[in-house]
């Protein structure tokens, strides 16, 4: 049995925000308090985090190049907003009506390499992925720890739309103190048959079940999922980096 | 907050199998008995479904054709096997380094075409998608509110792989009862900004919770969600139609 729950009552989140003493304040304050547990699982959408971390650009700083105002003509878009997402991108994987497919400096394929203008703190305002996820997990991790004495396991978050498939899913940017996959590959199924191909990213699963407690329209960036405490670890392991297909072995670039 | 608890105790599926009357059973008579209530999910691993519709192939019973003798020699692949997923393929997408991407006949883009060899019955028998997973969700939902009274959402799922990332998900192949998307485009966010492209693919994160309580080495195909009740419609709905993304749509065949 796993169960999410979203962390209510979290104020606008602003630079330099104590993310972790406002979980455990509002856990321990709603209708039922609750604290951490071993085992817990923080899984929390990365605009809180990226705004905490600072790493938002108003759109009147930004002076697009030519390339930037050139794909902007032919898409449809603002070339301020095109500037942005070239310059979080490492590659642009595809730019065809409008969308703009884009590889990140961290590896992550999605459209508009994660910049995104919902959400942010004020309009003309545009929301990066952190620059570090992992990184920004370990230190919430730690400051939840130093808090409470416990080291939950912990998820960032962004919202990615799928090949093939309509509609987005939460899936994991960054990742502490978890087993991101989890391999079934030599072990036995319910025949006593060797499991060939099955690697589930349990990340990413946790980062699903998460948003679908979450409202769109609420400040609801933080969900506690209890009941995967086997996938948490004692150390922060590698973060998000498993769960990125290696170019070599990928199909679809 | 919502719950999601693997159905114990279910016995090995056979053709004809009443599954809605096994769960039932299953929910009520376990340590912590249940029945179903109004708004619950029903997500069910496909290979149940399959197995009792008889979507199975022996290999023995299979004689390879010249394509797909050429394919398994380029491949290091069994040419029976590569010619069931031949079978159940519209187009082939990609077949690089002994991966066989496709597109079946319901439209689905995952490796193997959905053909599966892992938790078959026995040794040297493939089981393939149902042949329609809208109706077999149609059909286990109309069972249980015979039996129940209630009528469930019902997701059915497979464990698809994904371009650009590691590790498997569960996503949705048949859906009744329940809206597969939730469409918060044109609402407003926290600030009261209007969401732009936020599309939910709710039959998706339905489905990788649901994998989050199973253990693939033991009998589960069956998982009960609770409090995604906003999700769940009294028609059975346009099924999982609304998931696939329209070819023309679709940047990466």
């Amino acid at each position: 049995m796993i169960t999410a729950r979203a962390v209510d009552g979290l104020p606008e989140i602003e630079l330099g925000f104590d993310l972790a003493a406002a979980v455990v304040d509002r856990l321990a304050s709603g209708p039922e308090p609750a604290a951490l547990e071993p085992g817990d699982v923080l899984v929390v959408a990365h605009k809180a985090i990226s705004k905490l971390e600072g790493r938002t650009r108003r759109l009147s700083d930004v002076e697009p190049t030519e390339r930037a105002r050139a794909l902007a003509l032919e898409h449809g878009r603002d070339p301020r907003h095109v500037q942005v997402v070239l310059d979080e991108s490492a590659t642009l994987i595809r730019a065809q009506r409008g969308v703009l497919i884009a590889e990140t400096r961290h590896g992550f394929v999605c459209a508009n390499a994660g910049v995104d203008a919902s959400n942010a703190f004020e309009e003309g305002t545009l929301v990066l992925l952190p620059l570090d996820p992992d990184a920004s997990a370990r230190v919430l991790r730690a400051r939840l720890a130093t808090l409470t004495g416990v080291r939950p396991g912990i998820v960032i978050t962004d919202s990615f739309g799928r090949a093939w498939r309509s509609g987005q899913c939460d899936v994991a940017i960054g990742v502490a103190g978890l087993r991101p996959l989890e391999d079934w590959r030599g072990r036995r199924d319910g025949h006593g048959r060797e499991l060939r191909a099955t690697i589930v990213a349990i990340a990413d699963e946790l980062a699903a079940a998460a948003d679908l407690v979450r409202r769109k329209d609420s400040q609801q960036p933080v969900v506690l999922i209890r009941g995967s405490g086997r996938h948490v670890t004692a150390e922060d392991g590698p973060g998000v980096a498993p769960l990125i297909r290696a170019r070599q072995h990928d199909l679809f670039r």
